[in-house]
């Protein structure tokens, strides 16, 4: 880590400073350029404080040479983290997992018929909303607790495993049918609920944020790791820009990105991030293209029903399609190489 | 609300529209323009879903001519809002109260000092963290219940009430001695605990989230509302954009536009917001021209000590220096007119 | 178009905005809400000034129903266009095609070696910066003209078909031997450029601005086509974010829905949206999947002077590879449907 | 400056680098971190290429100490520049200056009646705009030359300067009665433009480009005064967000910020930033709070006329009680301490 000081430091700032670093066993290296001075911090600076350094009076810049993250870091973690959701059901290290399923869990029939449609499509797991966070109060806020029993049903029905969105640790009891527990964009930065889900032993999927760097992204995943569950798979699913063309902006750079620092799994949710249905499967076989370990998708079982054929979700016949396309690109979608 | 269909809209999908809206005791109105059919729905559309209209095929955009909230509006409550936190201590209305104190609580003897000395210098409430939202899992998490202790042992000496974050709504019962409760940028959108906090009775501090609209913020103002609680006061706290020069960017046009939006309190924090000292004086003159209902800034006590001197925090002195000019500005503030 | 007006309208300043939208041939068509009534305007709304209607007292809102670009508009010409850029050399309707080149040009040898480089890799058209926008007047602004000749020369040498950017309209004339002239993200609201443009027959490459929408993208095609010339190729290459660990965000979603709104051509800069040439191969095949009709990468001549090994450009072997892999997908790329 | 480098570099490409470097006259100074090598750059490092160094592959990040930017710099110039743009009429240095007039010269009564009502409401400066940047090629272009001639006429009944926009250098013979010449947002990097404008003795009033950063605009200023123009006056007029309920957000934390870094004068324009009349007072009264040189105010003449009672645009009248306001606010404005 690189402090750059301020013309001529108060001395007595300095000595505080020094003292400090010190007491957090950094070794200390000074170099003087011609405008200012700059020292070197040698030593674990992981646990330090970028914003307190910045906040000193002294101090002109804070520049990090290492990663904040350590669990998360490809660095200290060569090989692609595998994580088996289910038996023969694992994403990462080139397994490849399309997560297909309603918005909202509505009824036992639907989530079951959606269920059968997308794993005879190819979808390897199921998704589907109980718990619904809405940007409005009077907007339908999920079937809660009752959705959570209808997945599980059509888990037993289908054998899918299910992945479904927490939005408060008081539910967490609730989810021990579930395989995969979403954290949603919204709650990213939900650090008491993070803190929590990494003292079970479920894989947890993490949403970027809409307005979250992928750095932060990576330290939402080490608040999970640093308690222990190791099981995080990463979700790109869009940020938010200026352009409301599409609800949000996919930003698949980040994924190729990601790949890059963390040994964790990526997947991408097109559904959500353009939140137009004839984007998805385009972004779909971009987002496989660029090398990402899995798909988010949304489907949906009534296209006649006006009211559901959403514009994000596909009709299972779309979603059939888009799997046919998903898979005849996989063999030449990018391996890092 | 208008609904904008496409060009020859299935009449299958087109029934099921009209009959889920009338569902909804909403009258239809259809306009024919050269291009396009116009249904204008006429009745409460606050409770309608825009999201679940523009999922639909038939429909290619949907504009809403009323706002989708009712609580928060300043067009069914036109009077301000004042909310009185303690005996003698209102804002809103043309009650202009200032919250300061340090950016978290480290000790007795800290949290008294600053506390007596932003009361002499004229702030009307003490703000101090006990749970801190930390980007890293290795950064300080403040000193959490400890620290609510230290808050009321502070309030007990100065008589100042205390303005404090929660994090997660399992802590709620700690918080029966704190005067205003925040929710911070990261949790703005926490819909669980913004119904928990709709069932009490204290004014809650709500800070605009980073990447939201001040219509989601006001949605968000609803949810407390729409519970019962309609103490809530609105923090614009600064957005993230691609300018980094600052930590975010201060929306001042915000305030000066929820205002005409809403009858909420409308308070500023330019510490968080803009991330350097030397920009909290200027933006906390500006926002008190600009017509904020008050203040929201970070002092700290030790001006000596290199590692509490932050980037954000004032020295008490500043802060006496800045109240002053505050104090100046107020007489000639915008007022809406 | 859809005027929504506030509540009691003036009533003269009503009779004016009739007077006004009668003046242009629109039809007005009243319907009555719960709280306002809407104006439905029936007629070519295309030249309409959406700011001006928005601007006045009575208007609450305004909301466009057809798009205002006409010439750029699939849905008044639903074929692709194909431009013909040199005998044998087309993009658009099927027609794929990569640009490549170094980011400037810097000697004969150079761009000469370069050239015969990318076309044996299979690049169909050769790039190269002769006047280079650069953020500081100390940076190197390009050999300018003498950089335009040595394109030509490279051209003549390897039969490559050359793109270049135009800087300001005075140098149109040095641009005659130029094939495609490239308009840059900083000059694409460069209205006058943009009409001069418009009055020559040669393809443009009009490149999306850092903070432009793609409805703005479409309005500066437009201002192109007005003038008679049709030839204009769009390029998406990244927006501006907060997002800093990429240079840019490649919005690649707008890739896939520019195709339903517009017939022209669409590529795609990886080079300059990420600033990382390890991100340039993934979101190469990202951009083929999704759609594009062509890609534009930066390819450095010498791997071994490390001061051109760009974070951006590819090395003439890394361009052989991405092309193999990009031929790979092209066949299973979206088509649309 | 730092540069930052990957760990075991190429022995040769370092080479080569240190050979760059030291032929730009730089000493180089290496400090060995725990994961990494920093070399410390040490003399005139303004005009070394960031971008270019960045792109080595030996180099994993770069970090400016010093800013790219010298005859902006408040460092080298610590005191206010205060540019005398007619006898009498001088900004910056405490000198305030109000800029006021019509979006668009529509004719020699328009202006002149607005020049002398702004005039007698105290404005300094009239602005009209006669070259209209305009997203639509069929939106009015503005009057143009034309527009000059009124502007002179209506600088000659009046006596106020007059600013207005150049959108092309090839109209830059036609500016020789105009005062004050302004570089528009979408300008801010039309770099031959600004090389231009450092040739001639005027006042350049250079406005910020909607994504651009602070720095970028002091770069930009820059470009001008390195050819020789020292009276340069920034201009803050709003950036691009998500936030759609303003036209841009209007960033005062940067006016606060650009007063630190610079000694030139710099305005805002809140018309222009919120697109809304109503926020156009408060937001001048913040701007004039935070220690802003001057204003930049569209006022229109014809209230009764709804298609000129421009969302915002004030009426002579309103813009009146905007100076009163003002001119109670200025003495209490923030000055730097």
């Amino acid at each position: 880590m690189i402090v750059i000081l301020k013309d001529n430091p108060d001395k007595k700032q300095l000595a505080n400073l020094e003292k400090w670093l010190r007491s957090m066993n950094l070794d200390i290296h000074y170099s003087q350029g011609s405008t200012s001075t700059i020292m070197g911090l040698i030593g674990d600076t992981a646990t330090v404080d970028v914003d307190l350094l910045n906040a000193l009076d002294i101090v002109a810049d804070v520049k990090r040479v290492s990663e904040p993250y350590k669990n998360a870091n490809r660095k200290f973690h060569p090989e692609d983290t595998v994580i088996e959701i289910a038996p023969g059901i694992s994403i990462g290290g080139g397994s490849f997992q399309v997560i297909a399923g309603p918005c909202s869990v509505e009824s036992e029939d639907q989530i079951k018929l959606v269920a059968s449609e997308v794993r005879n499509a190819g979808a390897g797991l199921l998704r589907g909303g109980a718990f619904k966070p809405r940007t409005s109060p009077y907007a339908f806020q999920g079937m809660r607790a009752d959705g959570l029993k209808l997945l599980s049903a059509a888990k037993a029905e289908t054998g899918l495993p299910i992945v479904t969105e927490i939005m408060d640790l008081q539910h967490l009891n609730l989810f021990e049918d579930v395989d995969v527990i979403q954290v949603g964009a919204r709650n990213m930065q939900n650090f008491e609920l993070l803190k929590e889900l990494g003292k079970i032993d479920k894989p947890i999927l993490l949403k970027r944020g809409l307005a979250n760097t992928i750095q932060e992204l990576l330290m939402s995943a080490e608040y999970i790791m640093a308690g222990g569950n190791e099981k995080v798979i990463l979700c790109e699913r869009g940020i938010r820009t200026f352009e409301t063309a599409t609800r949000n902006t996919l930003d698949l750079a980040s994924v190729a990105l990601l790949k890059t620092k963390t040994h964790l799994p990526v997947v991408v949710d097109p559904s959500h991030a353009t939140g137009v249905a004839q984007l998805v499967k385009p972004m779909a076989l971009a987002a496989t293209a660029a090398g990402a370990d899995g798909l988010m998708i949304e489907v949906h079982n009534d296209p006649a029903n006006a009211l559901c054929d959403g514009a994000q979700s596909l009709t299972p016949a779309a979603f059939a399609d888009l799997m046919t396309s998903v898979n005849a690109i996989r063999p030449f979608a990018f391996t890092g190489k």
